[in-house]
């Protein structure tokens, strides 16, 4: 099977790239000192997490529960619901505890904390939480300072309920000027998660997880001290945000949609494609970067960037606007002609996809499903 | 079952408001003595489909030939796929017409037509093909006096394909200054479509249907004489950005995300919610608006506005940050508790979910399972 005869648009995924960038972060971790914890919620399917692992580590994060449902009942133990827990979500915690015993979630509150302890009294169940620290992406966790630290570990060691540890994500990464930029940002993010863990053992709390990380701060951490993991996810599949911002090349994108031609106008140096804001997401990501790629690069079907810059400037549902050089190639593009194109998010693409294509080349070599939904 | 009980995030549909829609833009096309075809890429569910058909007209439009196979599958005969066909989709295409005898499709080139009458003739099949006219989107179409379009009709003509009509889609209506703008283009669309029918049937072709529509034009149209139906979807859920353009009130819209409290920052006046990009999609269509949502507005969970102008100002894949004045309800808005999401694009929210709840107020009446994916 080729991609020139699937049905379109399409999720694939280069198999070469996707092996290697998985292998390159095992490695990095492996020269910190440091296991890697993939996070699935960028690819959220069985065998990609078996290429993921780290073989040091074994556990996987993922960020629905849903999806931690779906590792569970393939047989991963190991994981993280990178999320704060809510009261309502603990009986569902609770039964994925029976099939993934060491599966835990984030919590950032003395209400969260003493709902997990008051359950786990009630249902006599290790529920095991993870405080999620603030290191300075200012979405959800706690500053390491913060004495509330200190009372979730109180509340949850008088109860049945575990400290899995403490976890944090540098998400403010993506936001650094180069790459010092954000190797600062990781060294803020694992100084954040240490000092709470410290405080922690301080007051008497063990402390088993120490966990950090974020795509571009793992790729540019140059130390791990105190870390016993990170966490990262995107850096897998690659996209052209982390590669604009120096994570990787745009020849390790293993991601890609491919799409067929369904309409031209010459008059406007317009070509379209039958992917739109549904295959490939609407995520906009490069426009905070100096080479806005739209909505996406267009390439060959090797994956090669065959045309220069060409790009998908908007999107409808399903319709994809191409744009780029003028004139545009619409000879080597006819209608009925295929392209691959490169993603903002592979996140956000992957998910809208129910299944990839594992691709060498333009050659299909396999399809594996996945998880989606909550 | 109450949305308080429910797992989140989770698409809620308001039974009642989504009844009320329907029955209006019937109406409407019925006082414009023209048929109404919904557009199902809105809510891919065959009981949306149940309420939305316009028993004067009884097809439907699909964007994705999945969603074709899907309601032709639950006995749907007349289903216009409002996308430019290729060649490769023409074998789904006719397998599609053995369930749905009524199935056609879009083309807007020669080589299209070339295609699509080569293959009526190699496999004795009556594909149906819609000329697409471009009556000032300028996304797909050929203009009404491209010369093209008589071509196209030739080539069907002399083969066992057949030309089911020409249609057009005004969706430079989303862009429109005020509501006689967007009659204006209503008229534009209108008197595109009828110019182009006009020629075909001077040159001698039969032109059975005159398709045009989008949710704003149906809404301001005035005039609707020379279209046999009139297609639009997003009037059946409603979303923000059609409030915002005036298609309908605030109070129509019957389409919200589901979703829980899970983090508190007194200190940076910040909610965040389980609801994110995944689950309300990135699309950002208000911000072209005088009056930006954001992601989303947050009602509670009988979906009235009872937290004033409360917005999702953030998303992460799985996170809502919720901002609004300062300070932020807190006290009515605890970790665990829940609200409501009015989507800024319906189309994009909800094909993010795998199924949508029924209700009326904050009861669940029922599921609905739909169609995803290509």
């Amino acid at each position: 099977m080729n991609l020139a005869d699937i049905a379109t648009p399409a999720f694939a995924l280069d198999q070469g790239k996707f092996q290697r960038n998985c292998a390159r972060m095992i490695e990095k971790c492996r020269s910190l000192g440091v296991g890697l914890r993939p996070h699935m919620k960028t690819l959220k399917a069985i065998e990609a997490a078996r290429v993921a692992i780290d073989p040091a580590h074994g556990g996987i994060a993922v960020s629905t529960l849903r999806e931690a449902e779906y590792f569970a009942a393939e047989g991963i133990e190991d994981i993280q619901y990178a999320i704060c827990i809510t009261p309502d979500k603990l009986p569902r915690a609770a039964r994925l505890m029976r099939k993934a015993p060491r599966f835990g979630f984030f919590l950032d509150s003395l209400d969260a904390a003493e709902a997990v302890a008051a359950f786990a009294k009630a249902e006599q169940v290790p529920l095991r939480a993870w405080i999620e620290i603030d290191s300075g992406d200012h979405r959800t966790g706690l500053e390491p300072s913060d004495d509330r630290i200190l009372r979730i570990a109180a509340l949850l060691a008088a109860s049945p309920a575990m400290l899995a540890g403490v976890a944090t994500h540098g998400g403010h990464s993506y936001g650094a000027p180069d790459t010092d930029g954000i190797a600062a940002i990781a060294e803020e993010e694992r100084l954040g998660v240490v000092e709470a863990a410290d405080r922690l053992r301080q007051a008497g709390f063990e402390v088993p997880g120490v966990s950090a990380g974020s795509t571009p701060t793992a790729v540019h951490m140059r130390s791990a001290e105190g870390l016993t993991e990170i966490r990262a996810g995107v850096y897998m599949a690659g996209d052209l945000f982390q590669a604009g911002i120096g994570s990787h090349g745009v020849e390790d994108i293993a991601a890609s949609v491919v799409a067929t031609v369904i309409s031209h106008k010459p008059e406007r140096n317009q070509i379209v494609v039958d992917a739109g804001g549904l295959a490939l997401s609407k995520d906009r990501a490069t426009s905070a970067l100096a080479d806005d790629m739209g909505y996406g690069l267009v390439t060959d079907l090797e994956g090669s960037p065959a045309f220069g810059r060409l790009i998908v400037a908007g999107v409808h549902q399903e319709h994809g606007e191409i744009q780029g050089e003028d004139p545009l190639p619409f000879d080597r593009l006819p209608i009925g002609s295929r392209v691959r194109i490169l993603p903002n998010h592979v996140c956000m693409t992957a998910a809208a996809h129910d299944r990839y294509l594992v691709t060498a080349g333009s050659e299909v070599r396999g399809e594996w499903d996945k998880v989606g939904g909550w």
